[in-house]
């Protein structure tokens, strides 16, 4: 995860249209790098590579610092939090003079980073594919994955991330989101947690969850995840809010059945629908190995078709299975497809 | 990600409780290595040092196949599809014995992959942390990042990954995460989108989403991201089941913000809520850079008071703004907090 710094305003930025390239020596490029959580243990080859191969190597002044091996004799522009949409014109600068530009920044450059503002800032300056100037994002690991790592496993399922930064988001927006995943028990990793302006948001985003889960919700705290100063803390999610928590902190809370054991904090992945735990693991009655539950979509939708059939209304149902009324009813009046034959087994993923 | 397979159930497994380790020469060693979308390139550092360092490496056989040039030498068990649970056993079986395991998986551990069953398979055989195995995840790109990164820059806000395949979960919790991500707008990572059993789970998908999102909404299909036989097509949602999706796909749906441009599928950081891109880029009235929104946390209760005392009720404020009931009156009743004297600068990521 990278975070997004600016005190430009992009009326500041100023930057003419895009030069005819075709007179320079060689056209430039530019590589979004993901650099991981921000060890040099953890960066991909491609990453290296791309640095290494880059003229001009521009980023946040810690992580410049992490690759100062690979960087000597290139010319750096380091820049500071407050300046990243700076750092994507600058790069486009430099790759209209036929440099090879890398563009650093943590985690994966796709979420909360520079990929989405730089392509908005290339565009504003009539930037297509079809430029000389290519564009390459190198993917990493994002501060979820990094983090989870070093927890346990807690995002063996469905998740979600959402960012309690309101710079440029109405409060409305991240309240619904924070509603909606907590409603639908999603584990939920929270970027941009808090700051020494923004204190109250992760408050209101513990508010939002209590709403739907329980008190003791396990919830970790990671700072600086595979740097020196890493830190993890593990609480619940009622005294989520009063730890310390910072600009450099990612905060997962888990869904209703993940648990901290053993001091790790895992999700199971769900073979306890399929298995008896308690049981030496045996397969429940009415359920298969390497196929879909007895109330995965085929078997659910004929239950539910046998319960209307008996006279259940689309409004009961509805609120038995806690599903919106249309889609119920929609989702009834559509026959069943004929089953397939046997093809190729699959796995309980 | 890795697809999860398994055709032995956890009676099967039949693991003895652990033996007393203390008698062997040297505690083994389980990695769980995410080695990224699968190429050679994209793996990370560590990842590679993990293989080199194990005397076991136990995997899919496509995935050997990657690190061919890492394993000379050192035992390998190659696993079916269906066989994952086991190969945590069999990683359990030989660390004991010992030996350091790399049990390797595409894309993260910790996205739908090993890291989750394996503390449960550790945890059901008496095994903690205080034990000499020691257990190590090495964090690895998942498939969201990798695709990402190959269609432009969708994931740029608040997303979610949720998984249609139903062998263990039950039919209704996914439509509900489907129902509840597609109304608060988030970008969507579908994995497990389609196999050759389960073909209308991304029908019903597409059913729920249209219930919030554009017919029009982008969205981008990529298969074997940075593999030989990678596959990349751009629809929308209307179309999405359609599409040719296989077990190797994986499926991103925008949000109401995301745009198809010059074929690059970018989703926002949302810079026009504060600068009227209209005009230059000028910071619109009311609003600051590196400052949260007018409609940011504070200024968005401020108003909701100033509503309030105006005689709106909590009913109106609540429809208005699309949250509970509950929510709105509780945080309208806590006081707000005395403003902070400036701190450090914050960035709009």
């Amino acid at each position: 995860m990278t975070e997004l710094k600016q005190d430009l305003t992009p009326a500041d930025i100023g930057h003419a249209p895009l030069a005819d390239v075709e007179a320079a020596p060689r056209a430039g490029k530019i590589m979004l790098v993901g650099i991981g959580p921000g060890s040099v243990d953890h960066m991909t080859q491609r990453a290296r590579a791309a640095i290494a191969e880059a003229d001009v190597v521009i980023g946040y002044v810690t992580y410049i610092k992490l690759v100062a091996d690979l960087i000597e004799g290139k010319e750096i522009i380091r820049k500071s939090m407050t300046e990243e949409l700076d750092r994507a014109v600058s790069a486009l600068e430099a790759a209209e003079a036929g440099k090879k530009v890398a563009l650093i920044s943590s985690g994966d450059a796709g979420v909360y980073g520079m990929a989405g503002p730089t392509y908005e800032v290339l565009f504003q300056a009539g930037w297509t594919p079809d430029h000389p100037v290519k564009l390459e994002i190198v993917p990493g690991a994002s501060a979820i994955n990094s983090c989870a790592a070093l927890v346990g496993a807690p995002l063996t399922h469905d998740f979600c991330s959402i960012s309690l930064s309101d710079l440029l988001t109405p409060w409305p927006v991240i309240a619904r989101r924070l509603d909606a995943a907590a409603h639908a028990d999603f584990v939920v990793a929270l970027y941009n947690p808090k700051s020494g302006r923004r204190t109250r948001q992760i408050v209101e985003a513990q508010r939002l969850f209590l709403r739907h889960r329980r008190a003791d919700t396990p919830v970790a705290i990671v700072k600086s995840a595979y740097r020196r100063r890493e830190r993890i803390e593990f609480t619940t999610l009622d005294r989520m809010s009063e730890c310390e928590i910072g600009m450099l902190s990612t905060v997962l809370i888990g869904n209703s059945n993940t648990v901290l054991r053993h001091g790790l904090m895992v999700t199971p992945r769900g073979y306890a629908n399929k298995y008896d735990m308690a049981d030496g693991g045996a397969t429940r009655e009415g359920e298969k190995a390497g196929r879909s539950l007895s109330t995965g979509l085929i078997g659910w939708l004929e239950g539910l078709q046998a319960d209307h059939a008996a006279g259940a209304s689309f409004e009961a149902l509805a609120a038995q299975h806690r599903l919106p009324l249309d889609y119920v009813r929609a989702t009834l009046e559509e026959p069943l497809e004929a089953a397939l034959p046997d093809t190729a087994e699959e796995g309980e993923g």
